[in-house]
């Protein structure tokens, strides 16, 4: 939710600077394959990397942190990477996007985890020739199984060119959505089950976290699904025309990500009406208490305080009967009000437990309630 | 609303493998026709089909369940079918969709059926050639007319070619969606007609699952409607121009599906709103009917507490007259109370039965209530 | 709202079969004009239609009623008329479309009334050179107008082509929703003003059932205007250039038609809001009457009880001016209580006749209540 | 929000009708001016019109009403117009719209007025060479001031062409709108500070009634946006290059205009909620005050009943120090009551007035309240 | 919110007049640098700019105020700006916009300061070959840095031409919004906090400005956004290649500003929802502190009121025993309703301070409340 203001107002737009507290890498951390074979090692500045090496195979280096700028200055000066580019790396809040750079290709992703918030940590992503490029704002990533297939040579990973190794990447990101979606959907489905038993003031709480939660992962996909569908569609030099047509595989579940998260923000909007609806009921649960109470005892009190007078004259109170007829009289008028409260139907029982009377009263409802198509 | 991962993160994609608890085909069932005649038979590998069948005719091969996973590496590995289309396949929570792989057109379809909760079956269809290829999660579809038709040379699918019958099952499939809608909207006018009546929690969350009922039916029409119009309106090497007349018929059932749909949720919102304003008139009638009895009693309940006061000087206790003259005033004020209570309007009859007392009152509105328009 | 289904399934597409209960037409009209004259007769059979009559002026030939299928087959054999096509004129629930077969146009229009609910008709136009075939499901129609201009030669219709004929029908159709119209913002106007005077259930049920109205207008007129907006844009051989100036304005219609409808569908909306707020106005002063007398009587009543104790050792008992100072007090408590409520406004009465007290007040909001901008 | 049938349905469309009621001009106001001076004068016919006055300077035919038959069939006859455009005029209620007719521009614009509701008068103008009508349903217009600049040779207009007047009056009449709008905003001002402290129900007729006129109002400028639009973009060859630039500027104000509409659409939306809180808001202080009585009186009440019963062998009312003790027993119990509700919070003033306690309780809030960004 | 009428309607559009109580500047600054160098100096009137200056290195021309008009004449009779574009710099409303005219670029900015209410100060930008012309309404602009990066020669700015300055304008400019953002972000964060424990009508007005705040917000950067694009996209001769990949960087900033606007919306909607769930829960709460106090004693009450009867044939009131019992059976009857309450769940204290209890009653909900995914 914060908005990382992108530079100081007073510096020049293009400066690198890195972020207040960022990790400092000591070096990054290279990983060489061909169909042949893998070589791992890691690199202290960018003009390690072999210029011999870089023309065969394909070339990961990947960096975890933002907090070394020799490295990304190294990028700028030995590469030619665009300025502006690394300036978006280090002002790591940019919303996912890929951009065509004269020689490069930079795509940003953004990698969700969910603790007790939704953190995202931003993936840059660069595709120049045969290197690919990445650098993320903190150890830990979900491309460690992407990692062992290189390793392990599973998959065609190994077979293919850099701009698989992007697409995988791409798909791994995007696949480690899912989890949090399924946990998002039991959210909402066990919320839908106890909401009617159970609402207090936490639940609201806890829905608006949850739609605050989905309106976070919406802001996050929704330009990732134009950033694949560009990679995807357009023809870019780096991509070459089999990896386009995993990368539309690729889009389509971006798009089944959107399509799930729009039923969700709509479900959880309904269950506010459902806890608003819920609380109504219990409102009328109590007030119906109080009537039921009220109604029966106000007008027998008021009997009784007639008869409390200190009148001398009152003929009644000498009667022999008069004391049981009051009585009678009282025990009419609640029996009376009773039948009257049945009649409204405000004495049958609430349905918090709604599967005990079903079977009670007969449901004039045509559809059976549990079954509406 | 299950999210179904696609795929472990930790496989590459294009790995095919077979979800847990598939159900397991031993065979796939074979259609074969011409216009003369209809041979039906079944397959245990996709090399037994005849390489001159496939020449002549149509050939229709169905697989009931996605556990037989020799029978789906044959239609790779024999046929050329694209990994990604067989891993989506597999992975059966795709939205309807249309895919154009190099030797063969790729179509998902969602039967859908309910039995308690919406249940979406995927139905791959591929069409290669003369060859039709559907491959369905569980035994059980919505094609069977559309097999009685071959088997009887009925309508003009045994005339025509492999692009029809793919045609033919999309629109089996779409129709097979009018009985589910017509029972929704036939729930949704149950509901407006006994929601005045009877406004219980249980329906409240009736209609919260109907709600989601609707969106999840959306959520599959909505891209099938795309697809089908991708299938009309492109230009595909395996449809043929009479076949694309038929296919725009079938788009126009699509658009007319997502109208009822979005309709009815239109209506199913209004349910809420009608919901919420009768629980707020039955408050305001219990409120009303507290008020009434405390109003007329806690006066007059005053006025015997007062000649209960113990105090000796008190004159008025000494009267004859004073008991008698004490109960006037109290049905004086009872009396009074209840003529201001009829002028509020609050002594009618609550509308629970509203046609009991319409003729009653003259009705000020211009137009009758039941005709607006 | 009913769904018609549009084929049984087990039926392949293009079988025509009259739908159930369809009026069954003994034979059609046939009006054939040119500008000198007008000849009108009925015809048993479509090849009853002279070949020489069809090749000048101009025929209309209408069917009232689906139920004589050899007729319609006749058009199917006789003319070349689609199959899909008639199986849309027969299964009578399209939306308003155009389709363009090889050698006709095919025209779905509706036409609405309302008797208690909202009734669409179709009317399926064909055009076909010189020759217009309208099939309509019962007798009636909204057409008669044009007969009559036809039969007296008033404006253009008896000097111009098929083509015009077939806009001459649209303009009707869309001319005949005006006055619908009319009465729906009629009741929405007088909706507005006696809501707030008499706000029961049943107007809940009067404004639900509104909103279903429009809402079933809007979906008849949304695709008419796509409809008419492609006749008047794209160019069909059927079209002359001229008459296609006149769909221009037949689309302008269209559109008037919609503004109309969404606006009146955000009155209502709005209608609800009114009628809620409403509700919660009568309750406020409800539970204003209930606090008001509950809390004048409930402490002089314990003021009551209090020397209603039986204590032996009570001095004030004895006092004489003890039970007149007792009544000071009480009529204290109570001038002070109503003291409180006239400060925070109570005992004002409630707006329900708004009218009478406006000028009691003086009213601080700045621009004129009933004059916001 | 009339609906205005456009024409009878029995009449043909292009019949030329005046409507019913409709004012009657004798005459029509011609103003002619060239660089150099102003003509102005009246004509009873169109033919009067000299061709020779037509061929240099622009020459503005104003109409005032449209009960004059013979004039509007003039422009038909002698100028060309078009049936369709003219029938346009004659039924007043066109949406503003663009319409390019072979030899003449057809251009509908709505002037706005407020005066208890909002009433739209439709502005026809027609550009035909160098001659301009213009065509309004009464006398009284916003275009004076224009006319004061052609007299009085201010400005540009005498110096451009007959399109830049069409411009000068699609000018002027938007620029009539923004006063409205002024009104607009300031209502919905006064109405966000004025609202809490009374919100009683003729507030909310109020704001329906505003949210109304946002409705009209915007169902006149969104196809004026649309209409001037066309005119800036698309070439039409009545209009220069350099009057181009112009109507450019001209659609930035009818967005501006359309930006405020939707602004003040979605406050007055928001004014809806306020109210609706409000009321809530001051139930609850209802509900308090009657149960802050209630809950401390009841309690107490029933002790004074208790000593109020007749037993003979209540030892209690024998004792001397009783009835002190019972009275001390009451008040701990007022003042245990009384410490609850203070805890609850319940006894702290409602903030009808903010203002006057703001500085009481220490606000919680980090933002400070009137300045949230 | 104010809606600035553009001229008054007598006036003829493009008539420069100065806005009344314009700020009146003596002199415009100018900046004059070159790659090598810079100097600053003060010019009384445009024809002061020499010309030699402004062939070679950048001339920025800064305006503080709107009121000089023979300066604004200056530019438009020396440079020859557009008289449209000049009267929109003096009307000050203007959404931000680009505009082509023939020999410069138009671009008008707002700067948005926060101080009780949401300001938004007009900058317009001309450039004109080598001189870029800046006038805003007041002094102080947040173009500060930008100058400071001139005279120290930071950043590129001054290796670059004129076109560059206008990008880092723009970019200055959209800088400034996030620090607003950040404080409308935290404000909502902190509404989220409080608002379950102090839910008062100040909260409501103070989300309302909020809303409103946002909205103006928008009404900004939503055309600002469609300018910079057009900038970005569309080949200007002024814009050079390089500095349109700069553009583009600035128009990805605008939609996430954008972005966390319509969050922000979202967010603040859900305030108000949460908000009226707290009021909803409170009221219920208040009710039920009412109905259990008024439950308890009223049927108590009774009783005593019974035993208070005078009557003189009560056989109970004799025994010893019956005082006790009395005593007896109401405690009874409290305890049984104490019981009804206890499983009812109306005795369980109210979640004001959810973190205190949340230990006690075991949570039956599956997703744990603060972890929902």
């Amino acid at each position: 939710m914060a908005t990382h203001r992108r530079h100081l107002p007073s510096k020049p737009p293009g400066t690198l600077m890195a972020p207040e507290g960022a990790v400092i890498p000591a070096s990054a951390q290279v990983i060489h394959y061909t169909p042949e074979g893998v070589r791992e090692f890691e690199v202290g500045a960018i003009d390690e990397l072999d210029g011999e090496m870089l023309s065969r195979g394909v070339t990961w280096l990947n960096l975890n942190g933002l907090g070394n700028l020799s490295l990304i200055e190294g990028l700028r000066d030995k590469l030619g990477f665009h300025p502006l580019a690394l300036e978006d790396v280090l002002h790591a809040a940019q919303r996912p996007k890929i951009e065509d750079y004269p020689n490069h290709l930079y795509v940003v992703l953004r990698m969700l985890t969910y603790d007790g918030a939704l953190e995202a940590e931003q993936l840059s992503v660069f595709l120049h020739g045969n290197l690919v490029v990445t650098i993320q704002e903190r150890e830990g990533d979900c491309l460690e199984g992407l990692r062992q297939r290189i390793r392990s040579g599973g998959g065609q990973v190994r077979g293919m060119g850099a701009d698989y190794l992007l697409y995988a990447m791409a798909d791994a990101v995007i696949d480690s959505y899912f989890p949090l979606l399924e946990n998002l959907g039991d959210a909402i489905e066990s919320y839908e089950d106890t909401l009617v038993l159970q609402a207090d003031e936490g639940v609201i709480t806890d829905i608006h976290r949850l739609r605050r939660c989905l309106l976070g992962m919406r802001r996050v996909v929704w330009p990732l699904r134009e950033a694949v569908n560009a990679l995807a569609r357009d023809s870019h030099p780096q991509i070459s025309e089999p990896v386009r047509l995993y990368l539309r595989d690729c889009y389509d579940h971006t798009v089944q990500v959107l399509d799930l998260l729009e039923s969700y923000r709509e479900l959880a909007a309904g269950l506010m009406e459902l806890y608003l609806s819920t609380v109504s009921n219990r409102m009328n649960e109590v007030m119906k208490v109080l009537t039921i109470i009220a109604t029966i005892f106000i007008p027998i009190t008021f009997v009784a305080g007639v008869y409390g007078m200190n009148f001398e004259h009152m003929p009644e109170l000498k009667a022999r009967w008069a004391y049981p007829a009051v009585w009678a009289v009282m025990l009419a008028a609640v029996a009376a009000m009773l039948l009257y409260f049945r009649r409204k139907g405000w004495l049958s029982k609430s349905r918090t437990t709604p599967l005990e009377e079903d079977p009670a009263p007969p449901d004039p409802r045509p559809g059976a309630p549990g079954t509406p198509p």
